[in-house]
């Protein structure tokens, strides 16, 4: 299925009107349509792989990093990845037409708040072929149409990706128009997006923090800031040893380039002795880096000494920085300045201190003995995962497909006037 | 209480440190410190009716129209009633700390999503100060702290009914700093409040469609755009007459300065012959000056002819528009191209057209058979309004204080770590 639409603007007002349809679909149509693009996705597997393939030559002609260029690769296995992911979303149940509320007024109006979708869903997003099928599918599947802007490292790979999709809504009948990408009018689609306000209802960026930063700044679009996570554990003075070790190499080893990795480790003075020595080994063993301050250092061996830059890096790595502070108002200061308000954690046993951290932190998720590694849609048991809320409005910490829905108050009435 | 801040930015800076003491307030506080706020303004009436007789006096002296002065203007039957306002806002159940989810996770982590105060709100509002007064105390109430920007006229007003408030705060032994206004640094200090993502966490403009567009296109911090009402009532084939003319004389002549008051009525044209002549005639009764198109015109007298800029204009006074459309569909597309979102409503007796125009209409509040005057936090039971939402994002329609509040979520575990 191509698309007629010649500019950024056109195809999202095609967009738009799509989601006229798509919103008032039922539970099964939706899911139907879902199922059907899984199915088209495995079908279209050898055109997706030439794509992505040019793609790969592109980026090699070009000097894309070998990380980037694992990103970008899609191969049989992880086009079936693909697919499989779809049909998960497929199953959630739907998001739409939930009640909300229900309020019979005194003058016998009834009232009914349900849940409805956006309506346009826009996403801007980095080289990476998978979140062109997730964000279209999460949409979908919440009676969203959706514009998609990938970068253009993946534009031919997520061409056919976007092509494979629209046949499928066309083949069931359904608004092929619902899945829009503007790649190929490059910078000046990005900016088309961002401007296209009264179009497209909200605006998701994932990527590195500097994308996000600049979709939040550019955009007149309302937008759903995501991820950026420097993330604090804090071993307080009562922190047992086993727990403060399993829950700080959990949550850098496990898996280190994820948002929910911790970067800083926050060690009360009263503790220092008893647990910086245990801690910086194991997660030595692990091959990590350790960045410390001067007390860190002195407790430990082989540790790079930290810079102030250290306090308010996302290293995404094997590193990890770690300090020495006061008490607990010395870490709740530290956090207070360095945090991006996505995870952070405590390890005690005081549950004075567990409780007072759980009120004062300022985060999405704030914990109390766990790894900051469970802040995590499909953790939290959401079923699937559209980005992780570091915003205040609309949604905060991990955004299921109910994040995708707005709301709608019904009123039904039999000719009352207000007194 | 004066502040020591010469620059908007120090008073945001001080607002955002005291947003974490007064987010912590209990509600006994939070009630005891509206009704010390409620008393102080009462203790300074002179003062402010002083304030108020300076900034008229520069209003008359600058041209100010009669209306505006009339907004303007405070008296002491007005100060009484701002501070019952304030006391009737202090009775209001604190929205802080509600459960709003709560999940154990097979590791066994327990998760609690609870309301937590958005931090720093601000307003950028119009020469009202009954605004200055409101948006304070609903911020308090939900444990915020507030940044207000009221305009350069009511800047005497605003600063008097600023002092008190702060006043009563210190009073009370709480932070004065949780009260902030940047109007003496004009519209460097608007700016300021519009570019300080990160300080502020929601800004809310109150006043003009003019006002609220600069306050989207020009912030960084998260808005929730407001007010601007561009209201529908469709009389559909089956209208039953006496519906039809209350619903629309009330949503028109009951108060029609407000934002959900009707300024379009589309009929339908089977309804036309018998509904058209007496709508008008009752409308014309009330003083309501009639823009029609040519199928109106010819069905009753003294018709204005409509325009194309009357179909998207917001009257906010004696004055509508009318337009026969031919069918439900016709009335459906004349809303998606001219509905500012806020509130549509139809009157008919034909229930699968009633619920066809309750899917369909993409608006904060769709009703069938009601006046759209019932749109309004008051009506609805929430006890204030802090404005009437016309976004998908976060509120849509009236909001209460709990659309002052966003999220957080505590995890509570023993030593947890992801497998």
């Amino acid at each position: 299925m191509t698309t007629t639409a010649t500019t950024a603007r056109e195809r999202m007002l095609l967009a738009k009107d799509a989601a006229r349809s798509i919103g008032l679909l039922s539970d099964e149509r939706k899911r139907a349509a879902l199922l059907a693009i899984a199915d088209a996705i495995v079908a279209a597997a050898s055109e997706i792989e030439a794509a992505n393939a040019d793609d790969l030559a592109r980026g090699r002609a070009t000097g894309m990093a070998t990380g980037l260029q694992d990103r970008l690769r899609l191969d049989a296995p992880r086009i079936a990845a693909l697919a499989a992911a779809v049909r998960d979303i497929a199953d959630l149940p739907d998001p739409v037409g939930r009640v909300l509320d229900t309020r019979t007024l005194p003058s016998g109006v009834e009232l009914t708040k349900v849940a409805v979708p956006f309506g346009v869903v826009g996403s801007i997003y980095e080289a990476r072929p998978n979140v062109t099928v997730d964000i279209a599918a999460l949409a979908l599947r919440s009676g969203n149409a959706v514009v998609l802007r990938g970068g253009t490292a993946a534009e031919s790979t997520n061409s056919a990706l976007v092509r494979a999709m629209r046949g499928a809504l066309a083949e069931q009948g359904l608004d092929p128009e619902a899945i829009q990408t503007v790649d190929e009018f490059g910078r000046e689609g990005a900016k088309d997006l961002m401007q296209a306000r009264g179009i497209v209802d909200v605006l998701v960026p994932r990527g590195s923090a500097q994308l996000i930063e600049t979709v939040v700044t550019e955009s007149s679009v309302p937008v759903i800031e995501t991820g950026a996570g420097v993330v604090h554990i804090v071993l307080d003075a009562t922190a047992p040893l086993d727990w403060a070790r399993d829950i700080v190499v959990n949550a850098k080893v496990q898996r280190p380039s994820v948002c929910n990795a911790v970067e800083t480790v926050l060690v009360v003075r009263d503790a220092a002795p008893r647990v910086v020595g245990p801690v910086v080994a194991a997660l030595q063993e692990k091959g990590v880096v350790i960045h410390g301050d001067p007390e860190i250092a002195a407790l430990a061996s082989d540790v790079v000494p930290a810079t102030d830059e250290d306090w308010s890096t996302e290293y995404l790595g094997l590193e990890i920085a770690m300090r020495v502070v006061d008490d607990l108002d010395g870490a709740l200061d530290h956090i207070r300045r360095y945090s991006t308000h996505h995870t952070e954690s405590i390890v005690t046993e005081d549950d004075a201190n567990a409780e007072r951290f759980l009120a004062e932190v300022d985060s999405a998720v704030v914990m109390a003995n766990a790894s900051t590694r469970f802040t995590d849609g499909g953790e939290f048991g959401f079923g699937a995962e559209v980005g992780i809320s570091t915003q205040k409005l609309h949604a905060r910490g991990p955004m299921g497909l109910s994040e995708l829905t707005s709301t709608k108050w019904l009123a039904r009435g039999a000719g009352q006037v207000r007194a």
